[in-house]
């Protein structure tokens, strides 16, 4: 390992780097091995963490790690929930956080390359301040960053109307394992030229490579929004509401559902005071397009949410009272965190289900939940089927910590009979490769394992991610 | 060879089949291994073509060919352009002709369970005829069917609002080179659990796998439709006109572009009679949504067509005044084909850029093709920034051919050179091999190879596409 990193200092010497790009600093490894929000963190910390300022830099230490057979793995936002950058065989964190620039902007193409450490939030911040009128739609957590968001093949609340990641992604540079750079393809919006390599570094969670800079395309700034929310008796009335939404092929921007309990959560946490909420089951949606097709929506998703026992339909005449109603979505996993005492936790996991399913999904697991005693809330991006939930849990008591992995276990298991996914933007990472398997099989793991062997054969990148490493 | 066949039959028998699913026809074999559509034709035919009747049948056959080391080629709908279904290598072409049942139908998920032979076509009017509210969005070439559309990553007009194959697929049952059958997922609309399966297989043009089953998102049909036609002095403002468009976020249904010399070709054509067209770059919009949002969009788009110089701006208020709007870009390729005489074909062709290169690229060509005496018309999906150049040629001349071929060869580096690609839909087969080369480089069709080796190491499925068989 001192050899290896020695080699890396001289080799990015010689190239004319000044600074030591190589930490080996004792809170570095544990922040960059450790991480409070999975929910999972295996043993094993990485060795070392190199930040280099460069696709070139990338290239010389995969090159090197190749050469002595060390793990790589990929860091940039740390905000993902199954251990997808831990070190369980230790190895080099390669975090990006000196690769956060935009490096070209085509406004005309509606396109931008960036390196892996710019986060989404700031990037549409320079949209905005560039008055582009154009901006990047895809919207996980707040702290994610590019590279991990390829990583994982995340999404959000605007999935709905624009698509998870790996709709967005025009091309990636990619280092390989042995350090070969490559570049998927050029910049044009649409191609068939050859196998689809964006798709498949997107969500490969660097087990494929080390992304180092993409092209993404951009979406238009709608000249209007708006927010509406409205309540439900049940979880059913408000899913058959939100069904109803989807079958009559109403363009919403989001459409997100929070339970009584997640209700309840934002109201205790008091961050959207002193506006009160009902606690019950609730839709929010969010509204773009044209002054005339917003109001058009409002008035047809209020006449089906009417029809499924929807009731306080608020929708909001500003853009004050925009983010006031949308505000008991934003807060809502900072109200549950909020709620934390002493050694507890929130453990967050995600699946997606065929949405005429969603109802009875969520019915049963909230069920055995309370059954439990489990305090959780569920939210969720309802038009996909997808949703979240947070349970809360102290990871000192052992026996709480095997009633959580069982109802998590049990909602996965259940996701999966009804035809669903046991992750529908969170990823595997090292949380849920058993669950990978129960879902698509030891045969097309098998295709997964052999596209893994014939691009890194020493399975050195991001090793005991998504699947086991062979013995 | 004749052992294959036989173990192929008596396996088959066994399991209980009567039919017999070989064929050695002469006529079956050139049907299978030629195409009159095709800018390539390699020399060589397949030497039997089997017909499957399940996924089951498909996997002995894989199974048999895999021990006997025998090229299995995939066909459908036998129309791509690239020589996709060509046999170079001889071996088994498989044709899905009787494989081409919806097998289940998920109204409220909205999504289809489909074989790979059934056409684009057929599934929408079966959909149409149960008033099911709902369609499938890619429109290629009207004879294309799932199992070559999934092959090359189709697309068609509908592209610009809807996307190509790989966003309409949700998951895909394939049957690996030595038969083991795989399903890439479930039924959720959305994952990121594992690498994306499909969006690698989609694409992949039969090298890595036999699609016997896809499941399909289906979209719901606007409640209101409209058709647009507006002429333009140049194409250098209709392009602009439809980067204005774009631009703007309108959100049109399809944005196509024809050249002065296809609305000739048309006119001469004169299946759109009585209509006469105004032999002038033009663009035709398609419109979809609310009658509230139909007229809108109808009103911005004339408004910047105006700006750009257009005239002529006709829009259809009748379903008929549609079709017969419609009727010049639908008659387009077969007006072309109408004009045929004695030995002349058409090469058809297409390239995408990113789009604020396409008017660029087209005029180039266009002059070009002009100096070179050659008569050629320009059609584009022009929001996708993706176009098609069809070129009137006598293939028994070899001047003629050695022309078109440099045209054609000087077009794709242009593009290149723009930081294009050398197609946009008609993905690669048997004639592109050597500018997918040029665009991506060796190094990223080496991963391409890998993956291919990895799956199909003695390199049976449809070998000679995409990237040569490594000597």
């Amino acid at each position: 390992m001192e050899t290896a990193l020695d080699e890396i200092r001289s080799e990015l010497k010689a190239l004319g780097e000044d600074d030591d790009i190589v930490s080996i600093d004792t809170e570095d490894l544990h922040a960059h091995g450790y991480s409070e929000w999975s929910t999972v963190n295996p043993d094993g910390l990485p060795v070392a963490v190199v930040y280099p300022r460069s696709t070139e830099q990338v290239s010389v230490i995969a090159r090197i790690c190749h050469k002595y057979r060390i793990p790589l793995i990929g860091y940039s936002g740390g905000s993902s929930l199954e251990g997808h950058f831990s070190a369980p065989y230790g190895g080099i964190s390669v975090d990006f956080a000196y690769m956060g620039k935009i490096l070209q902007f085509n406004k005309e193409d509606m396109d931008i390359v960036v390196q892996p450490s710019i986060g989404w939030q700031d990037l549409n911040e320079q949209l905005k301040q560039w008055n582009s009128g154009l901006f990047f739609p895809v919207d996980p957590g707040p702290s994610a960053k590019i590279g991990g968001m390829i990583g994982t093949n995340c999404s959000g609340t605007n999935a709905v109307k624009y698509g998870t990641m790996k709709d967005w992604v025009i091309n990636l540079t990619v280092v390989l394992a042995d350090g070969t750079i490559i570049k998927t393809r050029r910049r044009p919006r649409k191609s068939s030229a050859g196998y689809n390599l964006n798709g498949m570094f997107v969500g490969s969670e660097g087990t494929l490579g080390l992304v180092t800079e993409a092209t993404l395309k951009l979406a238009i700034v709608p000249e209007e929004t708006s927010v509406a929310v409205v309540s439900f008796p049940t979880i059913r009335d408000a899913a058959s509401a939100a069904a109803g939404v989807m079958q009559a092929g109403i363009p919403v921007a989001c459409m997100e559902v929070m339970d009584d309990v997640q209700m309840k959560v934002v109201n205790l946490g008091g961050a959207t005071a002193p506006k009160v909420w009902k606690e019950a089951p609730t839709l929010f949606f969010k509204f773009a397009g044209t002054k005339a097709s917003v109001q058009d929506n409002i008035n047809r998703v209020a006449a089906i949410t009417k029809a499924n026992l929807g009731s306080n339909f608020e929708f909001a005449r500003s853009e004050s009272e925009q983010k006031l109603l949308w505000s008991a979505r934003k807060e809502s996993l900072w109200s549950m965190l909020a709620l934390r005492k002493g050694s507890e936790q929130v453990w967050s996991t995600d699946v997606a289900v065929p949405f005429s399913r969603l109802a009875d999904l969520i019915e049963i697991s909230k069920k055995e939940m309370d059954e439990m005693g489990l305090f959780a809330s569920i939210l969720g991006h309802i038009g996909d089927g997808n949703f979240h939930e947070s349970i809360m849990y102290d990871r000192t008591n052992p026996a709480e910590v095997e009633k959580v992995e069982m109802c998590v276990k049990n909602m996965v298991n259940r996701a999966l009979d009804m035809e669903g996914t046991c992750t529908g933007e969170h990823s595997i990472g090292w949380g849920k490769k058993a669950s990978l398997l129960r879902e698509v099989g030891p045969d097309t793991v098998g295709v997964m394992m052999q596209i893994k062997k014939a691009l890194d054969p020493l399975w050195i990148l991001n090793p005991g991610k998504i699947f086991d490493v062979p013995s």
